[in-house]
């Protein structure tokens, strides 16, 4: 009896891990993808053990939703893409984790999305989700900027809009400054109504908790209130003055992905708005990409 | 035989409870200070079961300094002043803790701040430590701002200053900007040679690590490094607005108080750094002062 996958297929397993989640997938090259899981947060940055335990969770996920016994885990070939791993203890704990692979590639999450937004080619990205950072990679050169994390960088990513917009609302309500509009709305969807009901909503929160508030930053700056466009002005000229330094590095292509790439695009300068192309593949196809390619090395 | 406290004595315990330390003392209206005890942090923010902590480790070791037996800590009459319970919710879970005391008064340590640099007396305060925020009292006006926390507010304090630093060395290591003699200094006292070293050492770390690099962030501004100079200027103009704001109701005295006060003098506005004049008693003392006034009343 054929089954949809024969035992003779190699099985790839893409993973990308980030601040908020961590997507996996399990890829065939004659089929393509075949499964896809999603679980929690996976930067080392903030918890090995949770980092690992998301990786674990999302593949399992994958293979149910492939149709493959848990238990074919040990077949996989695995490429992995992780934030937090450019800090080089974090990028050993994973690397010498006793995975249940057949054999596991690790990586930055930055350098599997370029590889993926290229389709395996050399070029240049740009990240901006819940964090933000940059990425070329042009023969033997690559280049990495930012993605230092939350409070500590992070210009123009979601966290760090939403961090500027609650500072300048508590100035706001301190009376240090006017921004009514801004204000309105940052406690319309926190659904509080003083500076302490701010706090207590956000103090110790992570990033993908201000990560939440971008979206209503990025709105309020469209219709014109003056301290909105001041923080996303700002995050956005980080972001270009971050393309132009990728591209000294002069890559072939240059995309910009995560989900503040389309929203950030119009506040862009326009000499990189109009070197922006769409990435061709997701980071997790990147990372399958990468285990192939170091696997053949193997 | 005479022992050196009779058992008909008063025994009063004040409590400084801030993101950094807890301080208590044992006090009697007859010698003052009889006894100290310093523990860890106590910003219920952090953690309510840490500051609960905190306050009975203080105590201890407060009535041990003061020769005094731990079983009679259910004599003394409590006033705590703590950061964080100017949030309601944390207010109430501190107030309703099973104490072991004869009676607890709570306040914010804004509040037991301000009376003892004024000896009980109407005055205003700004305390410029680890956090930054401050409060004036004159007759039945008060008046609290700032004190949002780190990463929401606190401009002007030890651990925005640290923070403010690093993400400029963070920018200047990335080539986005020039602050090459503050580098030198936060990456000498990290004891790091590159972002990932920076990154590593202040990920997810508290705001009295931050903290801990606010002098040489004051040293370089004060030594005309530029970037640090930026920094120092805008956190002390947020001071001087702060002040202005609370003598807005009049207040007799106003005192700085804090790791911060004395290096921030020489940067305030002078109609601000003219009005300081020396906080009378500490923290800790106008917290006993605030128990044996609420205490009268009961």
């Amino acid at each position: 009896m054929a089954t949809k996958h024969s035992e003779t297929t190699q099985l790839y397993l893409g993973i990308d891990g980030g601040g908020s989640k961590c997507r996996a997938i399990i890829y065939t090259q004659e089929q393509g993808v075949i499964g896809t899981g999603v679980s929690g947060r996976a930067n080392p940055l903030h918890g090995v053990e949770q980092a690992l335990h998301s990786i674990s969770e999302s593949t399992q996920l994958a293979l149910t939703d492939a149709g493959i016994a848990s238990d074919r885990q040990g077949e996989l070939i695995a490429g992995v893409g992780l934030a937090g791993v450019n800090v080089p203890h974090l990028f050993e704990q994973i690397n010498t984790w006793n995975h249940p692979f057949q054999a596991m590639y690790l990586t930055t999450d930055l350098h599997t999305a370029c590889i993926g937004a290229h389709e395996g080619q050399d070029g240049a990205v740009i990240i901006t989700g819940t964090g933000s950072c940059g990425y070329a990679h042009v023969g033997e050169q690559s280049l990495s900027l930012g993605g230092h994390g939350f409070g500590l960088g992070d210009k123009g990513s979601g966290a760090w809009l939403g961090q500027q917009a609650v500072e300048q609302v508590l100035l706001s309500l301190d009376g240090f400054q006017q921004a009514i509009e801004l204000q309105q709305a940052i406690m319309g969807q926190l659904d509080v109504n003083d500076a302490s009901g701010v706090v207590e909503c956000l103090a110790g929160k992570s990033s993908s908790e201000y990560a939440k508030l971008a979206k209503t930053v990025l709105d309020c700056a469209a219709q014109g209130d003056s301290v909105a466009k001041a923080i996303v002005a700002e995050g956005a000229l980080y972001i270009s003055e971050m393309a132009r330094k990728l591209f000294t590095l002069q890559p072939q292509r240059f995309s910009m992905i995560g989900g503040l790439a389309e929203p950030l695009k119009p506040w862009l300068d326009d000499d990189v708005a109009s070197r922006v192309s769409a990435a061709i593949a997701p980071p997790e196809i990147g990372a399958v990409y990468f285990a192939m390619q170091q696997h053949a090395k193997d």
